[in-house]
């Protein structure tokens, strides 16, 4: 058994975990070549591990070491095991991948929660769903079915959204340059919560994101493809 | 006199260049505490000089060395600078550093020039104005006018595209984590274009991204406010 424990995110189907934050982890592990046990909960089960430890997942417990966040595990990562490739190669690469993180967080998460949030809710099982609901209420101050009022018109205008991407991509293949880094797994991250939640379609087959996105599922013995998209 | 001559861009005062490109090496230089003059250029004046060898500015002279093109300088900067302080702080930041070039340019860059482009009309003599009306035609297919239709709307519209740079400030002062890099200058540079060439107020008082400017303005002697605001 492995002596590392990543608590994630899923509904009913234990084999569909979706959180973008953990995705973020599990390739940022996955980039390091360290062994570790997934274990997937529901969000009301999350309170109930490691004491409480975190109201969130990802949670990483290796060994002694319980560390909460996803930045935070990829620093924690490149900290305590330096000799394995980095997820930041150098300071620059930490400073700017919270810039990274940042547009992700305001550009991406806000549109996909709209496309894909009475999907996740189909996921869940009773107690997540009244859960989730209220969650969902009381931060956004409307429902869900609110929150998905226009879906169709958040779907087609999300491409637009990946211009910087698209741009970039236009210089190098990863936003890590020739290889990936942590910035690469946070907009995966994002990426891979819609594919594995949502059915809409968020890129033509031609976009050089997709084709990145392609070589983000493929990497690292194709961690991103062990669950199919929806 | 300096052995390097950072060639720019000006109107008919050559004592406010505004190109974007052009700050963007000029805080560099500053950044690795290089003496260089910099030569303001009228737009149609650019093929006149070092044979040619660029269409566009900024390009760096430093002795037998010619460099076009801000990332190139900047790249060029750190190479033939090692030991000076580093505009990109390793291989990652380098890298990142094109996301937030990629960013910049098609987020910000498209809506300042609907904001600023009559303003940068004005500042042009005769010769330039001509050139300045043919090319924006060629290049957006509509007069400045037609560009600058919805100006107030731009302006109301701006101060949300840099939620990205706002949220990562609740984590560091610039991009470049406690201290500037190359990818602070990279935006710096698209707002002091506006802040040269057009009276708009692009963000209010107490916003972070304001304060972030502003100490960035104030880098490296106040390098920045050696123009003022239009």
């Amino acid at each position: 058994m492995a002596s590392r424990t990543l608590y994630s995110l899923c509904g009913t189907d234990q084999a569909r975990p979706f959180s973008p934050h953990c995705w973020k982890a599990v390739l940022s592990l996955a980039h390091k070549g360290l062994d570790f046990e997934e274990r997937p909960l529901a969000f009301t089960a999350i309170p109930g591990v490691e004491n409480g430890f975190s109201k969130t997942v990802p949670i990483l417990r290796d060994g002694d070491e319980l560390v909460k966040d996803s930045f935070e595990i990829a620093l924690y990562l490149d900290e305590a095991y330096p000799d394995l490739p980095s997820l930041f190669n150098g300071e620059g690469g930490k400073a700017l991948a919270r810039f990274v993180e940042s547009w992700s967080q305001t550009q991406l998460h806000p549109a996909i929660v709209k496309i894909a949030v009475l999907d996740i809710h189909e996921m869940l099982d009773e107690a997540d769903r009244t859960y989730f609901r209220d969650s969902r209420k009381a931060f956004f101050g409307k429902t869900i079915e609110e929150i998905a009022a226009n879906r169709e018109d958040e779907i087609a205008a999300f491409p637009a959204k990946l211009e910087p991407i698209r741009r970039m991509l236009g210089y190098q293949s990863f936003l890590g340059g020739d290889a990936p880094l942590f910035a690469d797994y946070i907009v995966f991250g994002a990426l891979q919560w819609a594919r594995v939640t949502s059915k809409a379609d968020l890129f033509k087959p031609e976009d050089p994101v997709r084709q990145w996105f392609e070589r983000c599922l493929d990497l690292h013995g194709a961690k991103g493809r062990s669950v199919t998209a929806a």
